[in-house]
């Protein structure tokens, strides 16, 4: 018997990859619209355009999509931070931007221009996949500053260095996890330069 | 005319304060038990065996209940804590002590115990007169300390007092405000520590 020539696959990664990307650009304009909590997968088919069954073919829930959401969102947040570090050579410095950038960027996408804070109280309440990579990265960004400084002889080295990392991860978190942002407003504006000057301070050799 | 001899006033003074205080605690055992957003005055009425006109000649909502009952919860915070300073004379110790007392007896009198979450969310957010009194005064507090070891030798005299006060109190907020404290359960064991250790560093001459 002649073996049977294989079907050819359709190449759908990169329309995958495309179609996912469209969901997910509209999904973000509509929930910093109306909401996240609020609105259903039906909601989201009718402004895509899309049916719902189709936008199933691509995310198995709204969870998902906000997912897909909050893991941009939080890569935009770094990338702008990374930048503004990346032009300073000064481990002092790098801190400072560091805490502040993290701050406004937070506040600016989470809160005003794109008012995602719904889907980032969610992924910050359940601990989403993309909430604990962020923090373990935010992490490891904190302890290469606090290393290059070590090395440079701007920063003390008797404390251990798991030790002055978790205590100084845990002064910026209120002024990058959204759900202590929302209670902080009034201190945005002052705090990571106050914040930075103390962690500072406290790093000196 | 004969003047009319003055009406002896009724001496409601004491007797007031007997009835308020009683109402006050029926109503922290309620308010604990159910709730306070919930509870109305007639449930409070009803569940104290007053009449509810009776509880309005005493206090004129129950927002003021709630006020009252939130002033005594604080007023019980700060003597715990005020108590286990006393007891060193090293300023740095008190520190360590303040940081930790407040955290442990927010957490136990409005989370555990007492269950006064709601009111303390409302005092917070609403930002009752009791709230900023007490946030002066754990403030002016903080300051004594500092300046306590300023004079002794043990902390740095380099950075002005009221930017170092500020710093501290912005880096003990999130463990006293219980609108920050709810989002930090997973902290609360070691933050207190690790944060009086960095503030300490920060504050070695």
């Amino acid at each position: 018997m002649k073996k049977a020539a294989p079907t050819p696959q359709p190449a759908r990664g990169p329309i995958d990859h495309e179609v996912r990307d469209q969901i997910v650009t509209a999904a973000t304009e509509h929930f910093s619209r109306y909401g996240y909590e609020k609105t259903t997968v039906s909601d989201l088919a009718k402004a895509v355009g899309f049916s719902k069954a189709y936008i199933y073919k691509f995310f198995e829930s709204k969870q998902a999509i906000g997912e897909m959401i909050c893991a941009n969102c939080l890569r935009e947040i770094e990338a702008e931070v990374m930048a503004a570090i990346a032009e300073t050579d000064q481990p002092s410095e790098k801190l400072r931007r560091m805490f502040k950038g993290f701050t406004e960027a937070t506040l600016r996408l989470l809160f005003r221009d794109r008012k995602l804070y719904e889907i980032a109280a969610s992924a910050a309440t359940e601990r989403w996949a993309a909430v604990v990579a962020y923090e373990e990265r935010v992490q490891a960004l904190l302890k290469e500053i606090l290393q290059e400084g070590r090395q440079s002889g701007d920063f003390e080295r008797k404390t251990p260095l798991d030790e002055t990392a978790a205590a100084i991860y845990l002064v910026m978190r209120p002024y990058f996890n959204p759900l202590l942002l929302q209670h902080s407003f009034d201190y945005t504006d002052a705090a990571p330069g106050q914040l930075s000057g103390l962690v500072l301070r406290s790093l000196s050799p």
